[in-house]
């Protein structure tokens, strides 16, 4: 690795100016007035892969953006298949007006690079483009086969890269799926993601009288759809903050007591916290602290409710209907559809005869979980500790990342998510960065992953 | 008084056709392009109110439609004075397409009147001016004090009525008000209302997290202000439908074993009503009938409710605020204000500390009772009886009539809702009607009612 190492130590100059080149290209997703510069981002990515050794590098039409997709498989078939992914498309930049410096000129400042896309996610993804370079360059082969999925619609909203995995197993066959697109827990504080939770999401409403009514009239004799709907969701939860959908937790897997005594050690500042989010309490299940509860217990939220007159003032009307939209986070092992399945059943057990009840599943994505004990997990930690000289953190999260699920789910290939990006850096903000050293040692940490991983097994 | 009647019976084209060019008037008070017709409309009442022998008729303005104003008092210090009200103003007519025929050309078929206005209100007022005219025209006097009040804000949305009322109780001081502008309980069966539910409306709002939060990130970490805000409501009920809110039933009147008699004995179609809600099953509080529930329970309801995303689809948001109204109907001699502020004692405790609640009083009025056996009630039961020749039916109604509140709290004129309306008249629908028996018995009962009156000392 000395010689990889150092080819790494000795680019620094070129690595900065071609990430500045990458980032000077402004490859906003969200806006289709930026299509060409999403073109000529897709191909300076696949010029930057085929400058890095890969054998063959293309551009994929999926009907949005191109994927850009670059393989190298001379490894051999003794040796694993890493498939990096990651994305070439950025978010918009409004409010321009709250920038510090032009968001597509790159400026080194404090020791960071701001710009949009800095951290999320072309310094990150091209950390690895330069890492399998370093080995072509120095030995003429990496450790690993390689396969590298770069999209441009991760930013869009809406956008085909799963449906792309689904229908290209064979193409991104892969053991472990590497990924740096997420922050460390805390500046100085390399870490890796290795759980995410998944979603349930669902909407009922709630069907009275068939037509709204006055409520002087017809107030008191007969169910109101606002309160029922209200009388449901107050019995979702019991007093312990626990969700009481029968079975919910049955498959819910606990944390181990390494787990616990990971996130324990991690440095949470309760008070920052609960000011980041402006309230005097936090509030979740009994018997959990709050990191644990956000990224380790499954959770039930309201996140919309409708029903009656809700513009000014008062409007004396019985509602005819009522609706609310509910999700649910999910954790490992549990399974989407079983819980919407589960939700269905109770909510509709819970509702009373006065009123009739419409139940609409939403979308579903299951919890991802690469154990910490697993080896691509701990080649990742071997790495970012070389790499860094610091033992890194292990971390979940409480949302969901989607494509890692395909990767795990789709293509059996557990996602390491070795992200580089730092709690200040503001992604989807004004003045996005990421920190130089973040980004060099990112180069080594991918080197060392490589390396590492084609060690097991 | 068989003169009167004589006269009256007598006088039946020349009711109608009088009628009939008071319908012709398309004194629509929602719309400003009717203006000039509600002017014509207020002078043709002042007019009609003069030819009926007051003493004094004017217009009077208020910054809105003018009240018209009349007042007959020679009956003598020592007779009581009856202050009728009405409305000259109409509903819209849309749409217009479903009326058969011209709602400003009043058709009769079937034995009913067809024009807006012929039942709300017009039809019903004309039947006091009328009554009243009998009298002057055979006897030279009323054997009361009458005192008109004519408005035309009463289909406004808002009008002046009430603050006029409160501006000018020297010039309204009656002992009873008189007000035809309900409807009978069923065809065939004259109604007496003798009683209406108060309001106490409030907004309250649950604020949470400063900003919405992705439920992902925080999900099962904060408390979400929806959920918060179904548990608060869900608590206002308890499992028999009675309101919880600490000292809310303290006022309450209980219905006298003679009321729930006569409510008892309405022909109350269960069926019927549950298919006109569109309901499988009717639900209020344990141990009163549908009909108790809606005119002699207080009730609360939901009015309104939204927090977080309502468009379509899903979104993660973890809302920071969400928000109901909520309004209660009280009954006699619950007060607005004492409830209000009951309510209000009792959400604040309800709110957790995870969260900030906002309490806000929208409006409120006091319920209304003149008791069955009170004097008005029994002189127009007598009134009703002789006109029609039927024992009238009590009847109380749900929802709130303002001016009534008025009648009671600002002049001490208890208020006689002696209403000639019935179930179909369609009243703010295409094809109003009012029945051509109601209209003339109507007229009698009026009469008969200022002469049992005057006998009630």
């Amino acid at each position: 690795m000395r010689e990889v190492l150092n080819f790494i130590e000795n680019s620094r100059e070129t690595y900065l100016n071609q990430l500045f080149e990458f980032l000077r290209i402004p490859s906003v997703s969200a806006d289709p007035k930026y299509k060409p510069d999403i073109e000529r981002c897709a191909l300076w990515v696949k010029n930057k892969l085929k400058e890095a050794g890969v054998s063959e590098a293309k551009l994929i039409e999926t009907g949005g953006n191109p994927i850009v997709y670059g393989e190298w498989l001379e490894a051999g078939k003794d040796k694993p298949t890493v498939l990096i992914y990651g994305h070439y498309d950025v978010q918009p930049v409004d409010p321009l007006e709250l920038w510090d410096s032009d968001p597509f000129e790159p400026t080194i400042k404090n020791g960071k690079i701001y710009a949009r896309g800095s951290s999320d996610d072309k310094g990150q993804v091209f950390t690895h483009i330069k890492a399998f370079e370093a080995f072509m360059k120095t030995k003429g082969k990496a450790p690993v086969n390689v396969k590298f999925l770069i999209e441009g619609e991760e930013e869009a909203g809406e956008g085909h890269i799963e449906e792309f995995i689904a229908k290209n197993k064979k193409l991104l066959a892969a053991d472990v799926s590497l990924i740096s697109d997420t922050e460390w827990f805390a500046d100085g504080m390399p870490s890796i993601c290795y759980a995410l939770r998944g979603i349930a999401f669902f909407e009922i409403e709630i069907v009275g009288p068939s037509k709204d009514l006055h409520s002087g009239t017809y107030g008191g004799g007969v169910d109101n759809p606002a309160i029922v709907l209200a009388d449901i969701i107050s019995r979702l939860k019991d007093k312990y903050g626990r969700i009481t959908i029968p079975g919910f937790y049955d498959d819910v897997l606990e944390l181990t007591e390494e787990e616990k005594k990971a996130i324990a050690s991690l440095p949470f500042d309760l008070e920052a916290y609960k000011k980041e989010i402006g309230v005097s309490s936090l509030y979740g299940e009994i018997g959990y602290s709050p990191l644990e509860r956000v990224w380790a217990r499954p959770s039930l939220d309201v996140n919309g409710i409708k029903g009656g007159y809700i513009g000014e003032g008062a409007k004396t009307v019985l509602p005819s209907k009522a609706s609310a939209k509910i999700s649910m986070r999910l954790v490992p092992n549990q399974k989407a559809d079983d819980v919407i399945k589960k939700a269905e059943d109770y909510v509709k057990e819970l509702a009373p005869p006065t009123v009739k009840i419409d139940f609409k599943a939403l979308h579903g994505g299951n919890p991802v979980l690469a154990p910490i004990d697993s080896p691509p997990i701990t080649a990742a930690k071997k790495a970012l500790k070389k790499a860094f000289g610091k033992e890194p953190a292990f971390m979940r999260e409480g949302g969901s990342i989607p494509v890692t699920e395909s990767f795990l789910n789709e293509l059996d290939a557990p996602p390491v998510l070795m992200g580089l990006g730092l709690p200040g850096d503001n992604i989807h903000s004004p003045n996005e960065s990421l920190a130089l050293e973040n980004f060099y040692g990112g180069v080594k940490a991918s080197a060392y992953f490589l390396d590492e991983y084609s060690k097991i097994d």
